[in-house]
C-alpha cells in the first residue's frame, strides 16, 4: 500500500457553489490508483465542502437561498468585526463539511451518477480556498 | 497493512431512518481486521447518512420531523421539477452526511454504547440506496 | 506504512465548544508520522465535533446561540424522558460531525491558519467525552 498528497486552489467569485470533481478526478487519475480511500480537506472556516447533485443548476441556487434563510446576515452576532458576512459563513460551515472521505473502486472516486464535490464559498469577496486532497490505497 | 471494500444494498419506504449497523459488523468481522479505519459512503444526494441513538425509536421520530420543519415541502424552490420533496431532500443531505469515517478497534467500530449507522432516505417513495464500505488496517 | 490508535478523555462543563487541537497535536507528534490521514470520531450521539475557528471567542458563542435557537428545548419532542436538552443534543449531533478526516502533511496536521478542532457539547451537565484516534500514513 502506497499514499499520495496534493493541494488544490479553488477560486471562488463570492457566494456560491462551485464544482470541482474534474480537478480531482485528473489528480488521482494521475497516482495511479485501483483501490483506495480519498480524503479532501478544505482549509478554512468560512467556505466548506458538499457533495451535490450536479445536474441541475437550480438545486444549487436554492441550496444557497436556504442557507442564507437559515444563518441571515442581518442578526445581533457577537461577532461582526469582520463584516456582517463572517459569522454566517462559520455558522454555514458549521452546518456543511469540512472534510469528506470516498472510497476509489476500480480506479475512480465511487461518486454515484448524479454525485459532484463543492467548495461552498459564504464569503461575498472572491477567495482562492485551499483544499488537501491524500489518497491511500494500491 | 491491507484494504477492504464491499457495496451494501439498503432497501428504504420512503423517508425516515433505517439502521443497517449490524449488516456493516457482519461485514466487518468477515474481513477480520484488528485495528484500522472504516469508510462508509452514501452514493446518492437525496439521502444521507447519520451516526444516532439507537435506544429509544422517538428520536428518530423527533429527527425526521426537525428536519422537515427546517426544510420543509411546501417552499418556492426553483428546483421542483421531480417533485416536491426532492428539493428539501438535497438540503437535507446537506445538512447530514455522505461519508463516515470510523475507527476499529479490538476487531470493531468504535461505536458508542448508543451509537447506530443510519440511512436517512429522503424521498417519499421507497429506493435501494447504495453504500460503499471500504477499510484499511491489520 | 504503518497506523496508531488512540482514546482522548475531554472533560465538558455543560453546552459549548471546547478546543482539543492542542491535545491531538501532542499525541501525534508522539507518533511521529510525515505523511498520513487522521480520523477523528466522537464516541456519542449527544455532542460532536465541530473545525472553527479559534482567533475570536465571540464566534464559539454565536454558534452556540445558533444552534439553540434552531433546534430548542422548548418544543413538544416525542423523546423528553431524558430531559429537555437531550432531543436538542441529538439534532445538534445530527447537524454537525461525528468524525473528521484530517491529513497529515509534512508531520503536521493540514490545519489552516484559524482553525480549530472542537468538541462541541450539547448536554447542560459536565460530562467526560471520549474522542478515537486514528492515524494512517508514513
Amino acid at each position: 500500500m502506497r499514499q499520495s498528497q496534493h493541494t488544490l486552489s479553488v477560486r471562488t467569485n463570492g457566494k456560491g457553489l462551485i464544482e470541482f470533481t474534474d480537478d480531482v478526478a485528473r489528480w488521482l487519475s494521475q497516482e495511479g490508483y485501483t483501490v483506495g480511500v480519498l480524503t479532501v480537506f478544505c482549509r478554512h472556516t468560512s467556505a466548506s465542502l458538499l457533495i451535490q447533485e450536479n445536474a441541475d443548476p437550480s438545486v444549487l441556487r436554492d441550496l444557497k437561498e436556504f442557507f442564507e434563510r437559515i444563518a441571515p446576515e442581518y442578526h445581533p452576532y457577537a461577532h461582526d468585526t469582520e463584516g456582517p458576512d463572517d459569522m454566517p459563513a462559520h455558522i454555514r460551515s458549521a452546518l456543511t463539511q469540512t472534510s469528506l472521505s470516498i472510497p476509489i473502486v476500480s480506479g475512480k472516486m465511487a461518486l454515484g451518477t448524479w454525485q459532484g464535490i463543492y467548495l461552498f464559498e459564504h464569503r461575498s469577496a472572491p477567495h482562492v480556498r485551499q483544499v488537501v486532497l491524500h489518497v491511500v490505497g494500491d
